[in-house]
């Protein structure tokens, strides 16, 4: 009860826990440990026993078989497309498109069917330790309002397209909304903005330019697919005379801001482009491979220093929103890939689901490690389950053992939203309810 | 209460759910039915609005969110070796296997380490829905017995080196240890016993002849690591002048019941031998990926009518023993391999994990699908849950979405061994303090 006393600093919260992983130092593990948190913010890192001398916590939470790491960052996804997971499974990528999810967006998609979606996809990603997630989806407003309430770290990519669709008349309309958007939830502390052109096939250079020239001015990040497929890149050889990043490179579209998603299809020429403009490469592996995309060299990225982040693009291509078994893929993919065991270790696919991913947004700052002054984003595992004994290493077991199902305690900006397993902003039973009735909606025509 | 009525048969157990996916017939899922099981045995399926006029059941469970499916079957792996889950991460496969793998097997391997680390495995192996594994580990009498105690069916592969070891003293004792083992526990159940030969290249010629001799006698399956990886191709090409298989083949060691682990390096010749003799392959997607041995090109086997098996490997090379995500996986990779989206769909890698796997290790009349006569081996997958939602394909939603922390109920030959989610036949504290305890003393030396 002795609050501000000059040596006893009273503070919100202090979990101690038998490892802590900030992840920023590399290689650095803690043990029994406490984390503090005042407000929304991380304070600082101490022994167990020196806690109670040093602070007064108004809440101690006790994880003696858990380890803490900051919550982990899904850099690409379509969190609405959630309601179409499992829709249309193991056809070839134009039947897909053409015959299943395009026609079904187009008679389906509403700021209903996007706010529903939205909500389910945050229930699976508290629920296996994502804690922030970057979307591309029509109504981007619905999402936003979907995070408010679920209390959801974004950043919300207003998709750019030529062509009409049910949020926007053309690329210059879907502009004015996005950015209106962004004005609107300018004081929204989780909420960030990006311009989310398409794909290079999907914008016209005209669109293109206004977009770069919005970019200087406003010093916003800009997402999009780029060399998804080979398809992708003949086309673009064949339309333009250039591989899609060449001409991103002379539309002034290429910065350390530039999220490019997919990057299956890799040259030395594209990768001195990234590293000249030190943009980065959002790799989507469970969708790369569910749509027989190809395979993104990672390590040959990582090598050239160039930034790799994680996203699990959405449901309707995955079909999970689980980053703990990207990462596991991620890694695994890079070794056979390299021909080396030894590449692309456990700690490497834990910095791209966190910090990089963090530095990929621009949000390095605040997030993608637990070090005092960032924003308090966490998140806590229960080691003790047969499934991840005994631990030799437990970054190793988060990357490569059954982490997501073991994720107990999820806490945004110092709120808690996930305690014991347990969803505390959104209501389990009722999204049951309203994926079911999309999947009637959806089915019954 | 009134048994023996002439249409009103009694049995032990009923349970009903929302689908049961049998996975023979191919392609069938039934709703709103019940799986009916008298002593060990599947009696029959039958509609939920039958089952009162027909059956009299002492028990009726009524799953109303989830399906019921075959047991998954482990064709791969090393039980015992959980216990070294994490232990040597991320290095190139020489160094893991020469510094550290086989000197800790060295220094630690023995009975109690066996049965420690088997039970372990068991444990994790029925949490996510296996009930059947296929494992090649030193000590199998060990396993055999924590098997036993389990209720946990398996086929144990009793492993022939020419070296010494802390099990046999040389390649005849192991045989005859291993035969002994067999005889000796004939009359369990649940076991069923295999020649295990490491590897074409830790076996000479002799010790391969001798077991063609017994294997032609005795009609017992082998079990054997083969083309691993291309070095291993390529030494068998500089010593013998011929490939692994050909060898295997020359040996008279292919037949129905031969299972070829790993197998990533494949030509045509290797398929038709495959063919030829009806052998199997064993596929271990996360293991292979791991250690970077390359990639099995499943899609190719199974146009070829190759049967391929899944297994995990043991846990120092996964680092788990989740069917459910090597399903994903290798279904996953056989699409990128194929490059066709529409290659290996989700039902031929549920049967990879199911029938496939019964009938590579003989035991199709047993298990490996729900049918009337067969073993009363089947697990329930609650499909409730944020990350299954919704469910407009139950067996694409099986294979891509998170079902092995979904899986509820576990029952073998009509025993329940999970009942939600909580494991009936082993101690899972217990275990903990095991793994806890081997883990100090591996890592104090």
């Amino acid at each position: 009860m002795s609050q501000n006393q000059p040596e006893n600093h009273t503070i919100d919260l202090a979990v101690s826990a038998r490892w802590i992983v900030p992840v920023v130092p590399r290689g650095r593990v803690l043990e029994f440990c406490s984390l503090l948190i005042n407000d929304d913010c991380i304070v600082g890192i101490c022994p167990q026993a020196e806690i109670g001398k040093r602070y007064h916590a108004q809440q101690h939470l006790q994880l003696a078989d858990s380890v803490l790491l900051p919550g982990l960052i899904n850099a690409h996804g379509h969190a609405p497309m959630t309601l179409l997971r499992g829709y249309a499974d193991d056809l070839p990528l134009e039947s897909w498109l053409n015959n299943y999810i395009w026609p079904t967006e187009q008679r389906w998609v509403s700021p209903e069917f996007v706010a529903d979606g939205s909500e389910l996809a945050i229930a699976e990603m508290l629920q296996s330790g994502t804690t922030c997630f970057s979307d591309m989806y029509f109504f981007p407003e619905s999402t936003a309002e979907v995070c408010h309430k679920a209390g959801m770290r974004a950043q919300l990519n207003f998709p750019v397209f030529e062509f009409a669709n049910a949020w926007a008349d053309s690329a210059d309309d879907c502009i004015h909304k996005g950015l209106s958007l962004r004005d609107e939830l300018r004081s929204n502390p989780l909420l960030s903005f990006a311009f989310g052109p398409h794909a290079p096939y999907t914008v016209s250079d005209a669109t293109f330019r206004k977009i770069a020239t919005y970019l200087a001015e406003l010093q916003m990040p800009m997402h999009i697919h780029l060399h998804e497929t080979a398809q992708e890149v003949a086309d673009s050889i064949k339309e333009h005379g250039e591989r899609p990043i060449e001409r991103l490179a002379k539309l002034d579209l290429l910065g350390p801001l530039t999220q490019c998603v997919h990057f299956t299809q890799v040259t030395s020429q594209d990768i001195e482009l990234l590293q000249t403009w030190q943009s980065s490469v959002i790799h989507c592996p469970h969708s790369n491979l569910k749509l027989a995309s190809g395979f993104t060299p990672v390590q040959k990225l990582l090598n050239a220093n160039v930034r790799v982040a994680l996203g699990t693009d959405g449901a309707a291509s995955n079909n999970s929103l689980n980053m703990f078994s990207e990462m596991k893929t991620a890694a695994l993919l890079a070794k056979t890939l390299a021909e080396r065991a030894d590449a692309c270790p456990a700690e490497s696919a834990l910095e791209m689901a966190t910090i990089k991913g963090a530095e990929a947004l621009g949000l390095e700052a605040l997030i993608g490690s637990l070090e005092p002054g960032k924003q308090a984003d966490f998140i806590a595992v229960d080691m003790s389950h047969a499934d991840m004994q005994p631990v030799y290493d437990v970054v190793s077991q988060l990357v490569y053992g059954a982490a997501a199902s073991r994720v107990s305690h999820v806490w945004i900006a110092g709120r808690p939203l996930l305690e014991n397993n347990r969803l505390l902003s959104l209501d389990a039973q009722a999204l049951k309810q309203k994926a079911q009735l999309w999947q009637q909606k959806i089915t019954q025509r």
